[in-house]
């Protein structure tokens, strides 16, 4: 794309080189910048080299937070008993959003993945193995997306953490609400039939 | 979205704040930038806040320039006698990317939208009656958006330029290559018939 200022080329630069922004949409984002008030602008520069420079991750489960430890594992009402393993902040707001879960988190920072070049030293895993053995949970709940790399992921955690006494579990597997069982895919169905659960079970939500 | 760092909120406030961009894709650009080089980012925000503070517009066209002419006004083979007006940056992108044209452009900043709040005075308009006074043109072609917003300011331009004495034109609307006749809209059908070109014409392209 040839344009005609080069601090516009830059700009645009910059801003494909964010995830599922291409050129087409990166300019669509730079103009619209450009016609807002110059503090505007300065404010959004502001807020990302601040988060960048002062954002720290919390130093028990790798949340990011403005302290040394995040708001979930400083809150007195959440049990201690339990901690989930989550790829992603993401992956937090969308359990907590469920409000199926009061326990504490751990984030890996990512799943195992050769094709992207993630291997498990670069996440948090060894950090879990140790936070594991001084904080001895009852429960440690295996957070991953249902795919080759999360099961992958989901595998190299559990075998790492052979040491540990507790429980360790994985969430379910199966169809989605509204699901057409004709549609669903077979790995799912399959799944969904071996781990049937107790129907009295499901009563008790 | 209740997010642990206020931080990392007010980053995504900032980008969610952006044309097309939701509170989900914004945290997803966040988390992007969380995870890059502290430089990377520092040249981020460098490259809006210098697009913001350093970039002009051309004081004859309105293109965005980095002088204070633009490189297609100055540009010496070029023909000066035809002035394409656009509503925008993209607009000459997409028809320089064409490869048909080879003529002046004029850039209103927007079209006229009650919308969207914008009327003819926060446009370019008084700047192209001005400019058409002194630069003289054989032609002005006005090449807007096909719709109600469109026509508006095109026949808004039109009165206007009701002193100049050259050729006004429209860019021709109808059916695009490919469409089927068939799923056609009536108006564009209609016009493509309305406004038929002698089959020659087409033998010369």
């Amino acid at each position: 794309m040839n344009l005609s200022s080069k601090l516009l080329t830059e700009a645009v630069e910059q801003f494909s080189g964010l995830p599922g922004i291409g050129k087409k949409t990166a300019l669509r984002l730079v103009l619209h910048l450009l016609k807002q008030d110059s503090n505007n602008v300065q404010h959004f520069a502001e807020a990302l080299l601040k988060l960048r420079q002062e954002a720290l991750f919390c130093k028990k489960c790798f949340n990011i937070s403005d302290t040394d430890c995040c708001e979930i594992c400083n809150s007195t009402t959440r049990t201690k008993e339990v901690i989930c393993v989550v790829a992603d902040l993401r992956d937090i707001i969308a359990i907590e959003n469920t409000g199926q879960y009061n326990g504490l988190y751990h984030v890996l920072g990512g799943i195992i993945s050769p094709m992207e070049g993630t291997g498990p030293s670069d996440l948090n895993i060894n950090s879990l193995v140790k936070r594991v053995e001084v904080e001895t949970p009852r429960e440690i709940i295996l957070a991953l997306k249902g795919s080759m790399e999360g099961d992958t992921t989901a595998f190299y955690i559990f075998r790492k953490l052979n040491e540990y006494k507790g429980l360790i579990s994985i969430i379910a597997r199966g169809i989605s609400i509204g699901d057409e069982l004709e549609y669903a895919d077979e790995v799912s169905l399959g799944r969904s039939i071996l781990q049937r659960t107790p129907f009295e079970n499901t009563l008790k939500e």
